[in-house]
This record gives structure tokens, C-alpha cells and sequence, in this order.
């Protein structure tokens, strides 16, 4: 797998990519309906380092890494994970995930933070956790889950 | 005590609260050395609802209002708050935190939550904590203070 700075050019594949979990709107905190022009310019804001993952020449995930506060709290890093639905269950996320870690470090953050990890998510949460993050935050109810409703959020916090 | 939206025209008297307050640099994530108009875009931004305090027509506190996510977690609201250096200790924080519960109830939030608490800060912890705040997360070493060097985040959640 080779890992690529993700470009507006991408635009097509990434939105195959990320429509679907959209839609699905189980895991992020997006509306269902919401658009590509929107959830493009999110996921490749320039206060974002995005990222391509090619297996074959073929994109089959896609991440981001941002600083998760300014200044004083820039050191650490905070990134979301995309995985195409095809390529689901082949380890492409371990593998974003392990190259995020490196690549965070080379970028000089020291530390990485997801701020908003949906608690039903039980595959992420426990990949999460098998890569050496702890759940630090748990805040009551903060996603309205379409099928669940009220929903926990974790915060989780890994050393890089 | 009268609470008014806060424009570009309060400027002058914001800039006068902000900046002792970032200069200290030990309670908010910001540099101590940022600009005033770093600051006040900041403070002031679109995504925000700003208010001020006034007593006997004179600005005393400030603080914000903006959704902590969009979407699916846009019924919790994030807010700042920041009092005049010579206004310390007269119940004015208290004030401005009672109004802005209900503010943001009638704006139709319905929980508020700070991401970023940092725990060296006494005063706002135990502040927060007799107005119905739990600690729900603590992040180690996400704030790099000027004094304690690396020093614990709290987040902290009520309902509304």
C-alpha cells in the first residue's frame, strides 16, 4: 500500500469513499443529506493534511491529520479515517492508522486525539484500543444517532 | 446587570478583558503573544454568539456561545468566558454563566460542554463544578503551560 497527499483531483473517488458512510450517518457526526461540495471541502480544508491510501493504483481509504487545538495545544494531533464500503474488513484501516502514527510523528506532534468517537461504533472504538488508545472522555448523549437516538461520544488519547 | 450582543463596535473595551488574560497565557490554549486581531476574530467570529456584560453601561465580562459540533451534535453548545482584570471577584463569571444557560437553552441547545479546561485553572474547575459541571475526560499533557510546562485538559459537561 502507498500512502499519497490527497488532492483536489481526488475528488471523485474520495467522495465513493465518503458518500456511503455519510449517508449512513452511523459514525460521523455529518447529516445523512449531506452534500459532496460540503463534505469535500471538510475533509480537504487547507487546516488539514489529507492523505490517500492506494492499493493497485486504486484509492481504498482516505485520512486526515489536523492539529486538534492552536497554539499552546498544537502538539497534538487529532485525524479521522475513511475506509472505501468494497475494501471493508481487509485491514486497510490498521494500516492508514499505523502510517498516520509515523507520519504524525515526522510532523512533530507528539500526541493524537479523537474528540469524537460514537460509542456504537464498536469496531472503531475497538480498533482504537487495540492500537493503543485509551478512552480519556465520555460525554453523555452528545450524538443523535438515527436509529439509536441519544448516543455517548467518547474522547480517546493515544501517546505517539 | 445588562447582557448585550457584542459587535466589532466593543472592540477597544474586549481587547482591554482579552488581553491581560492571553498575555498570562495560563487559561486559555492561545500564545501569549497573540494579536489583537487574532484575538478579536476569534472571539468575535461568525460561528460564534458574543455577548458583554455591562454594569453602569461599562463592559465587565464577555463570553460565547457556538455549537461544539455540527449536525447530529449540534444540540450541545461550547462557550468562553473571560472578566475585566479589575472586575475579578465580584460574582460576575457567576453572572455571566446563569445568563448564558439560559441563553443557550433558548437558543435550543440542550447540554453544554467545554473541550478544553485546563486543570491547573482552580478557579474555573471549581467554578464550573458548583454550577452542575462533571469532569467527563481528562487529556494528559494537552496543554503546554508557560509555568508547569506539560499540564492535563479537562472536559467538562452539563445538561441545560
Amino acid at each position: 500500500m502507498i500512502f499519497q497527499t490527497a488532492t483536489r483531483e481526488d475528488s471523485d473517488r474520495l467522495w465513493e469513499i465518503i458518500e456511503p458512510i455519510i449517508r449512513a450517518g452511523e459514525t460521523y457526526v455529518f447529516s445523512p443529506d449531506s452534500s459532496r461540495e460540503k463534505m469535500l471541502d471538510y475533509w480537504l480544508d487547507s487546516d488539514k493534511d489529507t492523505y490517500v491510501a492506494k492499493l493497485d493504483g486504486e484509492i481504498l481509504g482516505t485520512f486526515y491529520l489536523k492539529a486538534n487545538q492552536p497554539d499552546r495545544g498544537s502538539h497534538v494531533v487529532n485525524a479521522g479515517y475513511m475506509v472505501a464500503a468494497k475494501a471493508g474488513g481487509r485491514g486497510i484501516g490498521r494500516a492508514m492508522a499505523d502510517f498516520s502514527f509515523s507520519e504524525a510523528r515526522r510532523l512533530g506532534y507528539t500526541a493524537m486525539q479523537f474528540n469524537y468517537v460514537i460509542s456504537s461504533n464498536t469496531i472503531a472504538v475497538s480498533l482504537w484500543e487495540k492500537l493503543g488508545f485509551k478512552i480519556v472522555g465520555q460525554v453523555p448523549d452528545a450524538f443523535m444517532h438515527p436509529k439509536l437516538g441519544p448516543t455517548d461520544v467518547y474522547v480517546m488519547y493515544r501517546k505517539l
